[in-house]
């Protein structure tokens, strides 16, 4: 993994892919499969995020106050899913699908090898988290796989259909 | 247009697609491009925004509170990328582009004819408003067009560099 320059994390999140959210807590590590997020801000980046208190990873994730988001490629769309099929309560899902924790630098979550992307991140505003548990994070640490390629990720239209990313086209753009 | 039950807006709006937003203020409408959006709720739909105060947009919405998200597809691409490239301080855009404004239902701004879903939207939360440009709507009607089969949307990778949905894969998902 190589490190990502703080500034180039929108790219990655302003697409809306599917994403893994692992967290660690007391030893052990999980991980949980995610749609609902957004940018908020360029740099230092925010990204809001809707994780379920119906999920395993809730507990941990407010309990810590931080989290590794890592981007997945279409090569593990079906670990991607399985992960989500399935609950951190009863399943050690690293282990379950062959997924590689590896350690992060500011956070206690793990980052996950086969992703091509890794952004640890930090709780930076709760204000919605009891309403809508909507949380802000602030990415302090960001990670690319630079022996994966132009990686195309997975889009979830729902009820398990998956758009693959296609054809790139370039227009003449004043937008960042 | 043919009105679409408010549980299926979610699959529009989690795939990350790059969208319209459209206000109108004073007899005045606009719109601008957004892609900093996600699902916060089902149902009711609620979808958190960021529309920065830079954009000629945020006067109008904040005054009105109301707009209409527009999801137009990879056909009018260019058009979209126009429409982000300008400001509505000095340019009537729907004019500008070709763009064709129909009345909303619920809300005074106009749905965007050529976008293949509309979403007209109330806002439900403006607590992060202030800090982050950051609102949340309350999707309250909902409209498609059935003339455009299988619509292709983009999703914006940073300077003009757009990715169009590729392949669809169905993964047996006990996800909604």
């Amino acid at each position: 993994m190589k490190e990502l320059p703080l500034a180039k994390v929108y790219a990655l999140i302003e697409p809306g892919p599917v994403v893994l959210l692992s967290t660690a807590r007391k030893g052990r590590s999980n991980v949980m499969t995610m749609s609902w997020h957004m940018m908020v801000e360029f740099e230092p980046p925010l990204i809001a995020c809707v994780v379920s208190n119906a999920n395993y990873s809730f507990a941990a994730l407010q309990a810590t106050r931080e989290c590794v988001i890592a981007i997945p490629s279409r090569d593990i769309a079906e670990k991607v899913v399985a992960v989500g099929n399935c609950s951190g309560s009863d399943t050690d899902k690293f282990q379950a699908f062959g997924l590689t924790p590896l350690p992060a630098e500011a956070v206690g979550a793990p980052l996950i090898a086969e992703c091509f992307a890794n952004l640890e991140c930090k709780f930076a505003d709760t204000r919605l988290l009891s309403k809508y548990n909507l949380v802000i994070l602030e990415v302090v640490k960001a990670w690319i796989d630079p022996k994966q390629k132009a990686p195309k990720t997975i889009h979830h239209h729902g009820y398990g259909t998956f758009v693959v990313d296609g054809e790139t086209i370039k227009l003449k753009s004043r937008m960042r």
